[in-house]
Order: C-alpha cells, then sequence, then structure tokens
C-alpha cells in the first residue's frame, strides 16, 4: 500500500508521542521533529508508511541513544499476556473450533500496538471480553482453516511484542505443521524481535527467523535473503498487523492478514471501520523471485 | 507565544484539511504537503504558530491558484451570524449588564474557525445557547469594563469572518469611544479582512484597518507602520481569538485576549481546558514603539 497525504500528519503525531515515550529531552524535541519532517519531505509516497515510519523512529532511536527504547514496555505488555496464557488456551480448548477461537484471540493481541495506541492493561481486558462476540467474517475464517489444513509449511509475520503470546497460541492450533514465526531484524516501536519472541515462549512452538530489517512491516526490498526465500517457498504466510498490511497487501503473494482496523487510512483501504477486526486475502499475482 | 512541537502534527493536519477545502487535486495533494514539510522543516519554532500557519497558507493558496479559498465558507458564517444579529443585540441591549452580554456573544463568535472546526451551523447554534450561562471569569470581566469606560481610543483586533458579526455587537456596547477594528491585510483561511469586515456591517460601527499582512494572527514585525502606530497608541486592545492570543501573548503591551481554547497547548498556557472561554490579560512589559 502506498502512503497517503493522511499519514503525514499522523505519523508525526506517532513519532512526537515517541519522542515523548523515549525520554528524549524537551529542548530536543523541535530539533528531532524538524529532522523528521525534512525526512519526510523527501520522501517517495510510492512506498509504504511501513518504510517512513523506518525512517522516523531511526532518528527517534538515533537521538535517545537507546536500540531498543520501547523495550520496557514490551516487557509488561509480554508479561501482561503471558498472565492470561493460560486461562486462554484453557478456553481455546475447551471450544467447539478451537483453531477459530484461537484466531479470534490472535485478532485481541492485535490491540497491543504502542505506535497507536498507550499500553493499557484494561484496554486489553476489554478486548479480551470481545473475543468471542465480535463480528468476523466466518466465510474468510472458513477460507484460512482450509489453507491452514491443505498446507505443510506455514509461516505467521508476528506484529507487537505482547500480541505474539496471542500468536504461539494461534501457532498451537496449526494442527502440528511446519511453521515459522518471523520477527523484526531489529527493534522498531514495540515490535516483535527474537528476544521478544523468546520471553513470550514462542521459541518452544515454532521456528524463529528474523527478516532482517527495521521496518515496522515487512518490506520485502529490505528483508533478509533467507527470509525472502522462506516466505517465497511456504504454503501459508499469515501476517498480523497493520504494518504488515500496508507493506505486503500488494506483495504479489497470496497472504491471509489478520489485523485490528486502527487508522482511517486502512479503514477505507479495506471497506471496513476503525475497530473492525479483518482476515483480509491478498491475491497471488506472481510467482515466488526466491533463488532468482 | 513559540510555536511548540505539538504544533506540528496539528498544523499538518489542518494543512491536509485545507487542501481538501481549497480543491487541490488529489493528485497533488502529497507534492504540496512535501513542500509544506520542508517549509515547517526550516522554521525557527521562536517564531509563534500564526507564522508558520501564515507560510502553509501561502503555499496551499499559490497551488490552489485562488487568493481567498475560504471565501465561500466566509460568506455562509457572516450570513448565518447577521441571520441571528438582530435577535442577539435585542437580548444584549434586553440584558441587566449589556456590555458583558456582549461580551459573551463575541466569545460565541469565535467558534466560527475553519482552520480547527469544519462550517457546521448547528455548531453555532449550540454555542449560543451557551452565551448566558458558560462560566467566565467575572473579576476579569469587570476589570475589562473598567479598561473600557476610562478608555478613549480602543483598538478590536478581528480574527475569523463571520466572528466579526458578533465584534460589531460588542463594539455597539463600547460606549460610543473612538474604536478600530483591525483585520487581516490579505486573505488567509477564514481570517477576517476588510472585504469581510464591510460584509459584516461593521464599516458602519468602527474605522476599519488593516494590519497589511497575511498571517492568521497579529504578527508585529510584519504588520504595516500604519498599524503599528495605531496599535501602540491606542489606550485599549481587545484581541480575539487563538491567532492573536499565539502572536501577542508576549508582545510586550497589555492586551485583553478574548478566545474560546481549542487546542492542548493553549490549553497548556493559559492553564484551561479545550472548550473553555477566556478573558486573558497580558501584561505591559514595554512602551509605545511607534515613532520610533
Amino acid at each position: 500500500m502506498q502512503t497517503y497525504p493522511d499519514c503525514i500528519p499522523c505519523l508525526l503525531q506517532q513519532a512526537l508521542k515517541a519522542t515523548g515515550l523515549c525520554g528524549i529531552n524537551e529542548s530536543r524535541v523541535f530539533p528531532v521533529m524538524k529532522r523528521i519532517l525534512r525526512c519526510m519531505a523527501n520522501f517517495d509516497p510510492d512506498l509504504s508508511p511501513p518504510e517512513m515510519a523506518m525512517y522516523i523512529h531511526r532518528i527517534i532511536r538515533g537521538e535517545c541513544g537507546n536500540p531498543d527504547p520501547y523495550s520496557g514496555m514490551k516487557h509488561q505488555a509480554i508479561a501482561a499476556a503471558l498472565g492470561h496464557e493460560s486461562r486462554i488456551r484453557q478456553m481455546i480448548m475447551a471450544s467447539e473450533t478451537p483453531f477459530r477461537t484461537a484466531v479470534r484471540f490472535a485478532l485481541v493481541g492485535n490491540v497491543l500496538d504502542f505506535a497507536i495506541f498507550d499500553w493499557n492493561p484494561q484496554r486489553l481486558e476489554e478486548q479480551l471480553e470481545l473475543a468471542l462476540h465480535q463480528p468476523l467474517d466466518e466465510t474468510a475464517l472458513t477460507r484460512l482453516e482450509k489453507e491452514v489444513e491443505s498446507a505443510t509449511k506455514i509461516m505467521v509475520l508476528g506484529d507487537n511484542a505482547g500480541e505474539s503470546v496471542f500468536d504461539k497460541l494461534l501457532i498451537e492450533q496449526l494442527g502440528g505443521k511446519q511453521v515459522t514465526y518471523a520477527v523484526r531484524g531489529n527493534p522498531t516501536i514495540n515490535d516483535v524481535t527474537m528476544a521478544d519472541a523468546v520471553a513470550s515462549g514462542l521459541n518452544k512452538t515454532a521456528k524463529l527467523l528474523g527478516n532482517g530489517s527495521d521496518a515496522p512491516g515487512t518490506l520485502l526490498e529490505r528483508v533478509s535473503r533467507e527470509f525472502r526465500c522462506e516466505f517465497d517457498s511456504t504454503d501459508l504466510v499469515i501476517a498480523k498487523g497493520q504494518g504488515n498490511y500496508e507493506s505486503l497487501s500488494n506483495s504479489g503473494r497470496r497472504i491471509f492478514f489478520l489485523t485490528q482496523v486502527k487508522c482511517p487510512v486502512i479503514a477505507r483501504d479495506l471497506r471496513k471501520r476503525i475497530g473492525d477486526w479483518v482476515i483480509a486475502e491478498s491475491k497471488a499475482t506472481v510467482n515466488s523471485q526466491c533463488g532468482a
């Protein structure tokens, strides 16, 4: 998905919030924002919002001198999610359709997005209450279920730390397939990294693979060759969250996106409303580039 | 008042909205926003938000090729205000304290700010309902009343077109003083210009004076010499709206500001809440520069 003019003030609002969260000295905030303005002024809007966000958060991390300034918030979110893990696993296993229930909880987890929301355990509780009742495209869910059944190799693209715990519960319901859980190659915002995936207990459930990039999404021009080959050769890709949708919706590969709709641009693109939970399918239009 | 980092995304959001209101072709919006980003990246934050807004709206007017793109909305707002004029004048004259009631309606008029709000006659109606009941600093109002009584020459700095009709009703209650109503020297957003003041009927009530500038505020470094001399030599200045507050709060001249609080930066600066109606006084710290 390209970057829309509406993304400009929104990304700047997120950047401003990030300067506060990352503890950048008040006297430095304006100069940092000016660097970000300059960077955005030179941006190619044909690229996706996560690419612009990648540059913005590089500037912020550089300024605060901390390679992972959201680390503390990520630990809080992971701890909170782990606190719910056992109860949710029981609910999933006790349900008549464990896979479908696990998808619903994986969508709950997508609320843990600190680019857009503040860290608020209450919000997670509210979303957990919604899990079994929130409207969802049951036909798309059935298609996803069938794809899972017929796949041998499945790749799940993680989004946020904490959400990763809910992704683990989904992976447990993928019927013993060969699953790779892909994480960001380096920290960006509160996106899940290798360390966060391990802290979430995912190393016991899936093969973990960093994508080699610090974009809050999956930019195929910037991922490692190893990631790209696995992405191209896997039978099924399940991509979590808006950042992955924004960066992969036009990738040419068939992908199932699981995301909450959190901004008007995505809402318009998906013809949904803010707050909706979405299972969106992109169609395959190109063949694998692995080995090219 | 300086420009704060919080102003950056807000001004960009306003700019984005303005590209739509001014009918800039969708394909041109991103390039225009990039020009604005570049301009903001070079901005000196010690200057006030109306100075930055001035540059932004010059770019937008230049792009849409219309020197007064808000003209239609301004006419609508003036017509709506004129539709209420006679009823409000009767309410003011029938009240026990006509001057104080007129101040309240002048504060109602400040809702007609299309940099922040959309044009919505319903919003004006709602504000008119509030006029007599909205909390207001009665002590500050008493001080203003006394200043009016002791002044010979009074200058009212207008803010928005439409609001100007309410300003006229206030000027009618200034006890026959020698009143100058200052307007923007050239169109910017929906700020009141000479033509708008005439359309509001102000030419029959006050001497009209353009300030020589196209800033949505009063930038003393940019106003005409004629304006500056009158500003410096008048006994009392009553300044309407946020833009005049932002540009004059540190001017060194004693001023009474009448404004609604519409943004968190101003709310913090004034220690008020968004939606509050404010009579704020700045203290005199320097002498007149007229004739310097």
